[in-house]
């Protein structure tokens, strides 16, 4: 493959940063990388482990010259990071961002940025429960869907390098409006979040159940929730905070199915809960015929209560 | 390994069933392997592949001479099948159980058998999204939990040989009251299923986000939810209705927490959100230390938002 963009920036070194860096590498995409954390401990971890060509101790330092800055930091530090390197940025520059909301992130970063510097928002559907600068790994986009948010008004050349960037990475690219973005992702991610992190914290609370119990059996179907409420919490926190309206109404509609499911169970109401368990196994069919998933038996995960 | 029982009769061929036919095999713990399924469809499929020794077309044919019988219907067949067995049952055998709640297992079961039979209930903590006569492995059962509930008076050397026989099939074995049992799975299982059956329920309804968006991006999360979500119908309606009290309590407490973190949400205390979440890391380090799953990246699942 051939290069498409001379230099990178990665702000902010963690799990999505690092495993970029990788794929970046892996696919010979970029001439430099450059990268930043605001933690010394990151940075000097990422030194260390060669994660960048180099590493620069501030943000507005590490852009300059960049053909591309990515944004890797938790929603809640885009507006500021913004800030930072605004001045910095060389003109035809492209700034994009991972950040798991798009509506926030665009009203946080476009009004500070230069004329003639592209904005292209991103965010790779890819993770693990793993967070820092040595989480990362090559892989971890191969695959996965990067849904890109552009506004109007944005350079197509800009949004098709960016486009030939992350196909390189691995990803499947499809662009959706920001709103539209968010919506979809406070159900097939934030309201699952929100809900196993729930459901841990509940276990945890439970006296008369020690928590040894808890951990012990765990493969009952609690630990697939545990695997999800494990990721990092500043970026979490930062995601309800900013996709606050989607989430909520998520979660509305999810409390009202619960209560009518648990009527069903104290009325002793079979055929309702029959029913509905028989209709969720076709989104399951779905999700394995568009190869979101295998349907082999993962030994003993899930599924026998 | 030595015979631990000469014939064993199992009543019902699913998943359960079928992995315990193929591991009591690998470890050659059992003469003669004897099965009965309800179904004409299950017992033809299962003579086909040649999953037990013999195949009968009754209950009461399968469990004769049969030193245990090991009922794998879902809950709510549990008695019709005991009053079909009983009159056929050895004096001196076994009789026990795979069912998901034990209360409601016990009350079923234990007045309609006959004097000088053993019953010893057991729950194997193992499982996987797949049913059926061709789902069984005979690597289900190692190194998980196998719970038993044995009810008072219950002779010791009848616990002592079942046990051998699920240490043999690859699990550990403990024991435990059955009340305690009930509520320790509804925390660590029954309500995350049903929770999780929710959660898919109401992606599949709203009709703002298409059920092909919801199958395209379900890697976020919402996949692992459909994994539970999957199981069998029949399976998990007869565990809500059989193990209503404990679960109703933990949903009760679900809803509470959920309320709460929802007001954080909409009044935007960051503060809240972030220190709950923290908390949920620790829970998760548990699990791993007790070796109920590992922290290897599972590339691309679960994590980032």
């Amino acid at each position: 493959m051939s290069i498409v963009y001379e230099r990178v920036a990665l702000i902010g070194l963690g799990l999505i940063a690092s495993s970029m860096a990788h794929a970046m590498r892996r696919a010979g995409l970029v001439g430099e990388i450059v990268g930043y954390s605001r933690s010394k401990e990151t940075r000097d971890t990422a030194r260390e482990i060669g994660l960048c060509d180099r590493v620069e101790e501030s943000a507005a330092a590490a852009v300059e010259d960049a053909d591309l800055v990515v944004l890797c930091v938790p929603v809640g530090a885009m507006e500021a990071v913004t800030l930072e390197i605004a001045p910095a940025l060389k003109s035809g520059a492209t700034v994009s961002d991972v950040g798991s909301t798009k509506r926030a992130v665009i009203e946080a970063v476009r009004p500070h940025l230069p004329e003639g510097v592209h904005f292209v928002p991103a965010h790779p559907l890819a993770g693990t429960e793993q967070s820092g600068p040595t989480s990362g790994f090559a892989e971890l986009f191969d695959n996965r869907w990067c849904l890109m948010t552009p506004v109007e008004g944005t350079a197509p050349d800009a949004i098709a390098r960016l486009t030939a960037l992350w196909t390189g990475l691995g990803s499947n690219v499809e662009e959706m409006d920001p709103d539209h973005h968010d919506l979809v992702l406070a159900v097939t991610s934030h309201a699952p979040h929100l809900i196993a992190y729930t459901m841990v914290g509940v276990a945890d609370d439970l006296r008369r159940v020690t928590d040894s119990e808890v951990v012990k059996y765990s493969a009952a179907g609690f630990r697939d929730f545990t695997r999800i409420a494990a990721s990092d919490p500043t970026m979490w926190r930062d995601v309800f905070l900013t996709n606050k309206e989607a989430t909520l109404e998520i979660l509305g509609r999810f409390t009202e199915e619960l209560f009518a499911l648990q009527r069903a169970i104290r009325t002793g109401d079979g055929e309702h809960l029959h029913d509905y368990f028989t209709r969720t196994r076709a989104i399951r069919r779905g999700i394995i015929e568009a190869g979101q998933d295998t349907d082999a038996p993962d030994f003993g995960r899930g599924g026998h209560g």
